[in-house]
């Protein structure tokens, strides 16, 4: 059985990507490169994590149209990053829109090339930023809508491993299954040393710090949030 | 009420746009150049058509990933285009997988920035060449997907004007709007003068001669299909 993930970099995707390689004769892993603020250094994991978990079918699509569309801080330098708040339940600036509903409609494409039966994707709804298109709800009717819009012998199962698990959980099940954290990236802000502040690095510093663990990267401020 | 119109340049999309126009306060019109064999010919019949119909806002999408994703004649010139069998049952080479899909989601995120209620796509499902992401079924299950994976804001429908139209009905139909049938292009096989031959030829021959009108292009053969 093939499976096609989605391999952004991040925490969430890797822990998926290695569910996906545990669960799957082959799989073939997308990263998305829009072109945002922390792009080459989400790229340089995306390879560097493909090559520790035996990845070799990669596809590296260039999503440009995420920033000529714009509208959100990730992908238009003009809208800043908002500062975490945990507690906010706005959805925030980094929300890129539709941008889930982008990425799995290109991965349904070359999942129906490859013959691949699912599409992993390591979005996390209960703990995420409230992002619309991260929810339960988005994928299974997203799925349905894959199935009526592609030939009658393909069949696809969208798999969401770790969309109902706190980011503590994530980083718990990934030192239990050995997947690679150092090597991923999680800042929205910057390259070279995550910023701390931005909500992306804060939901990663409290779920190492609510999982009891130490974040390998290094951090510009290391705020504690827990 | 803004709406965004998907516009290749064919028929059925110029009709679209025009019914577009006259729902709409503004639209705003998408191209997807994915290079494949006619685009430079469909990118300036894009252009031509939104110069006579008074559509300012374009977005001209570089969609190279369904060159890389591959798998269809449109896409993969090692494939090649199907000859015409307007009795043929099958999905002709010439699909892209789920190329719908992935045009709709890049037009539901430029949608939300916009704050545009309608996507309108010009599909035909009756008189179509069978592509499962044609289907009515498909953009009403989509339509669902989209608005559960956007911000709570937004609603956005899918229109399909002509998606229960034969082809002979959508030529009729232009030419009682006064639709520059004449700027459009549907040839999948040549740019400076459509063949004549392929799938896509064929049904707008065929739709032509059942509307009694004289398709006022040039075609390097013009068989006979009704």
């Amino acid at each position: 059985m093939t499976s096609v993930v989605l391999l952004s970099g991040g925490m969430d995707s890797t822990l998926t990507a290695a569910i996906a390689c545990a669960e799957s004769d082959t799989v073939a892993a997308v990263h998305f490169n829009y072109r945002h603020r922390t792009e080459r250094r989400e790229l340089a994991a995306f390879q560097a994590i493909c090559d520790k978990l035996g990845i070799t079918k990669r596809l590296v699509v260039d999503a440009e149209v995420l920033r000529q569309i714009g509208g959100s801080s990730l992908t238009d330098e003009a809208i800043p990053v908002s500062k975490a708040d945990l507690a906010a339940t706005d959805i925030p600036s980094s929300y890129v829109p539709f941008r889930n509903g982008t990425f799995l409609s290109i991965a349904t494409g070359w999942a129906e090339v490859l013959g691949a039966e699912r599409i992993y994707i390591g979005a996390v709804e209960e703990d995420s930023s409230g992002y619309p298109d991260c929810r339960k709800v988005f994928f299974d009717e997203f799925e349905k809508a894959i199935n009526l819009g592609t030939k009658p012998e393909t069949h696809i199962r969208i798999i969401t491993p770790v969309i109902a698990m706190k980011k503590s959980e994530i980083v718990k099940k990934s030192l239990e299954l050995g997947v690679p954290l150092e090597l991923t990236w999680s800042c929205y802000q910057s390259e070279d040393e995550a910023c701390g502040e931005c909500d992306s690095c804060a939901l990663r510093l409290r779920g190492f710090e609510l999982a009891g663990a130490t974040d390998p990267l290094s951090y510009a401020k290391r705020p504690r949030y827990a």
